[in-house]
């Protein structure tokens, strides 16, 4: 099965946060998402992954601006599943096996902030444990687990660099 | 076997960043770790550790102010191996089977800026993904497939409040 992975992150900001913003952005790319909608715009954030897409290789996006109640919506009609990664939601573990049987899915990640629509608008909300941490955590457990670990295998195309990977230092070719 | 797992975050931060901070020691007590070690001093990450815990339960602690040259040698001292998480070492899903086998690991973590000693000072230094994405992520895919996944489904004990996990909406109660 050829599985299309989306990611959207909610969530009103109380303060900019570029920081968590990019991790989230690379750890979908890193991990097998195809793209990523960003609520606001935030250039510095694409043309950091555009230089990394330019180094690294493949053909991951960022889209900015599209309503997230839109992103949904339209993802529904596309018929890509909703998935909400909170903690208030059904363990991840009881539930990998039926996710690992849908073909297109949009991953809903957010802050603390996140509107309750969002809880009523997911297929699932589902749980990486029931304990507070990280929504960077978060994705990339639910990325590998719903991938059952072959996101780690993956080659990406037309990079610049590439790393051999060594026990010690490092080992990096140009391609 | 009961494992021991603690995590050790190494670095020089060219500018404050409380808040990848603070979800590296919310990832490592949400997925099975004991402790954290933090290089300088951040009283408010401490506090906000100590009030999670008094919420939701265990006993997770960060230490502050221990040189990580001394933190990785006090660790080999106990017996402990030191695994530096890197995107140029080897491959998590290569080593993986022989990290479960290990009975106390220090999972080391740092930003861009690690220093090149570390590489060498590590006993595994592995990869989660060859690809830039973020320490954070590289924490959590590393501690659950260290554990097998098993992190996922701990109680942690004399919470103040506990999660029912809840396919719509926020379920909590007092315990």
């Amino acid at each position: 099965m050829m599985r299309s992975i989306k990611v959207l992150r909610v969530g009103e900001r109380l303060f900019r946060d570029d920081r968590t913003l990019t991790h989230l952005c690379l750890v979908s790319r890193a991990l097998g998402a195809e793209s990523i909608f960003l609520g606001d715009a935030e250039k510095d954030v694409v043309g950091t992954l555009e230089e990394v897409n330019r180094t690294w290789g493949g053909d991951f996006k960022a889209v900015l601006g599209v309503p997230w109640r839109k992103v949904i919506k339209d993802s529904k009609v596309e018929g890509r599943k909703v998935i909400h990664l909170t903690m208030y939601g059904m363990p991840l573990q009881d539930m990998v096996a039926e996710l690992r049987g849908l073909e297109k899915l949009l991953l809903v990640v957010g802050g603390p902030k996140v509107p309750g629509k969002v809880y009523h608008e997911s297929d699932y909300n589902i749980a990486v444990t029931s304990q507070p941490h990280s929504e960077i955590a978060a994705l990339a457990v639910a990325l590998h687990e719903i991938q059952s670990g072959e996101e780690l295998k993956r080659a990406f195309e037309k990079s610049r660099l590439r790393i051999l990977p060594s026990p010690r230092g490092k080992r990096v070719v140009e391609t």
